[in-house]
């Protein structure tokens, strides 16, 4: 057996973040970095590091407040020279070396430098804290969630293929439900479809405690379990183990079905959420469904530049309010979530959060889940969800999903 | 519409962690927090919370040094009454209650408190340290994985069911692997045969920039491809912004195809391994495919309590060595990892891990994913992977999946 010699042709993936991409999102934090008065920042979370370098590898990208990154790889160095534009690629076997490869190539040792501290360990920075001591240890954070805040063109290119697979997947679901498969079986059904067009797998989210599915199947009275999520049902879940999301339930004709699912594609999410029902939609399910579909238009409507998101929550809330369904808007009495949306891209939840109380003007090129959803506790949950982009004119939508409620029938 | 009495009956899953289970996790941490002159711990990650209180809601746990155990609520607390067997549940609205209702059931604050500081942010840990100030917090995680790296029957029951659903789907697999379909899109039918069975779908790991996930289907040349994982090939994965597991890359007769398969139910992983082909395996996959079977069958019959896992890994290695497979073995040639297996439970990947170099004694009780592994770059992979627990007369398999290799036949 002969190695030829470009084996991997045809193996390897051939999607690139494009160098322009890169450049842009660099100068956006370096920018940050300057006025923060850092001297650099050491990116180390999978996500950060793939947008700003482009690339996903075992590695480090150390971002000076001005002047070229450099991009430390441990493995594989060959793929990150493939998938990365950027120029300096210092392969590293130990991230012991970093300190002194920085101090080689920029002539001194940063003396205040940031780090990912909302995601680091605390026995992890304390390792980077001695090996860059003296150095002020700072969050940075911040710098990088701003910039990732506001979407490119091209990103914006990237989700909308994103929700094509997805707006499939969602045909898919109309035409293979039915009564008798539980949450969990349908969910692996649709899933398995997805993954046949394009869909990753991994939903990608921060927090360390906040864990990403894509089987958030609630059906009848699972849709009115409140719980761990921080969000407006968390349904039943497999096991107490793990007590969210799709459960062992069996779905049935003429019950209100929540589907609430995460997609990826090439690192960028979307997030959706649709109303099924086999045979009938019973009342009063399919009114708050209608119900949500307002708020989720005038929501869209009123999505526009400059607008604080807090703004943008209390009038949706005000809106639930004057059609009489306060009780139920985003969850039952006493149990309720504070926001109506949250940005999306390379993780499934991002700043900004629309939530109450917060004045965050929302910018173009903001992308939004919305995600108007109304609990009925031990009963069911009703709702939708959507990806926009916010422009000048409103909220203009990135999911393909009709903006409907799916009554499918059994034949 | 009427609300019954208990309309979440049949919807809410029955598993439970049984009393004498949790009482005695609680007994083996605090003897430890004893010896090291903590006042407690609280715990806030989330397998670790279910790990010592049977339930994964949202709140936390703060286990004294010595008396009952105290499980703080916000989310939801009537499921985690139900879930879990700690008699003393406090519903809080807000974590900042914390101290005082630690306060004013024991009598005072704790002076020196452990936290999980391999997994707690920087941001979240200096919350905590003010919230508790002037309290010493310190790290308190390698209690609590000590405890749960040795496992009761109850816990190898459970990887027992967990098992018996892996092995099925094994089964599944031979059934439904074909050319033509794509890494990624096999991985999704095999994994909606799962889900079927009782596949939670959500693999657990510990680590911040670890990413768990069930599709790592690695076909000829993506099982030579080195990568971002902890682990001898990474494979293609379907973009640089997720460079590991399935691809797109087709399935095609007469190659070796690696199924590494991570599987969850009721909170317990199993991880497995097995080659397969279609129509025929080539050499020299075959060849070191039956080298690695020999290998997992030497490294069975001398897991023994009181071997130190570096002298099992050096056999190991020793063995491959003398089957003149050192060059492929674990990676290619300066990339390999130095570990033969990990311990699996609650997480995809706990202590012991069975490395070069480590003392650590296997103890009965202990479980293991067991995986030799062979790569030859831009090639192919070949290996073996069974999940085992350690006893007197050596590891006893837990994983049912057949010890072969698994030529399938298209007709």
């Amino acid at each position: 057996m002969t190695t030829p010699s470009n084996p991997s042709a045809g193996v390897l993936p051939s999607f690139r973040v494009p160098a322009g991409e890169i450049d842009r999102r660099i100068q956006c934090v370096q920018v940050q970095l300057q006025n923060a008065g850092l001297d650099g920042i050491l990116v180390l979370q999978r996500v950060d590091l793939f947008y700003l370098s482009g690339t996903a590898q075992n590695g480090c990208l150390y971002l000076p407040a001005e002047g070229p990154p450099l991009l430390f790889v441990k493995q594989s160095v060959l793929r990150a020279r493939a998938e990365s534009p950027i120029e300096h690629l210092i392969e590293i076997a130990s991230i012991r070396e970093v300190p002194t490869r920085i101090a080689d190539t920029s002539g001194r040792q940063p003396a205040k430098i940031g780090f990912e501290l909302d995601v680091l360990p605390v026995n992890e920075f304390r390792f980077y804290q001695e090996l860059f001591q003296p150095a002020e240890c700072v969050d940075a954070s911040p710098f990088i969630l701003r910039s990732r805040g506001v979407k490119s063109a091209w990103e914006i290119e990237q989700l909308r293929s994103t929700a094509a697979m997805s707006g499939r997947t969602f045909d898919y679901m109309r035409e293979v439900i039915r009564p008798g498969l539980t949450e969990m079986e349908f969910a692996g059904i649709f899933e398995a479809y997805a993954r046949g067009i394009g869909h990753g797998g991994k939903l990608r989210v921060r927090h360390h405690n906040t864990e990403g599915y894509t089987w958030h199947v609630l059906s009848g009275a699972s849709g009115g379990m409140v719980g761990v999520l921080d969000s407006p049902a968390s349904g039943a879940g497999t096991s107490a183990a793990f007590p969210a999301g799709a459960g062992h339930k069996r779905l049935c004709t003429d019950e209100p079905i929540m589907v609430d699912f995460g997609s990826v594609m090439n690192g960028y999410h979307m997030d959706e959420t649709r109303m099924f029902a086999i045979d009938r939609m019973p009342e009063p399910a399919l009114r708050i469904s209608r119900a949500a579909i307002e708020l989720h238009q005038a929501a869209l409507e009123n999505a526009r530049p400059g607008t604080p998101v807090g703004a943008l929550f209390d009038r949706i809330e005000r809106m639930a309010c004057s059609l009489g369904l306060e009780d139920s808007f985003l969850g039952p009495p006493g149990r309720k979530v504070s926001f109506i949306g949250h940005g999306i891209g390379l993780e499934l939840i991002e700043p900004p959060i629309i939530a109450r109380g917060k004045n965050t003007p929302l910018e173009a090129g903001m992308v939004i889940a919305l995600e108007p959803k109304f609990v009925y506790e031990n009963r069911f949950a009703a709702g939708i969800e959507s990806v926009f982009e916010v422009t000048e004119n409103g909220g203009r939508l990135i999911s393909t999903v009709p903006v409907d409620i799916f009554v499918c029938k059994t034949d």
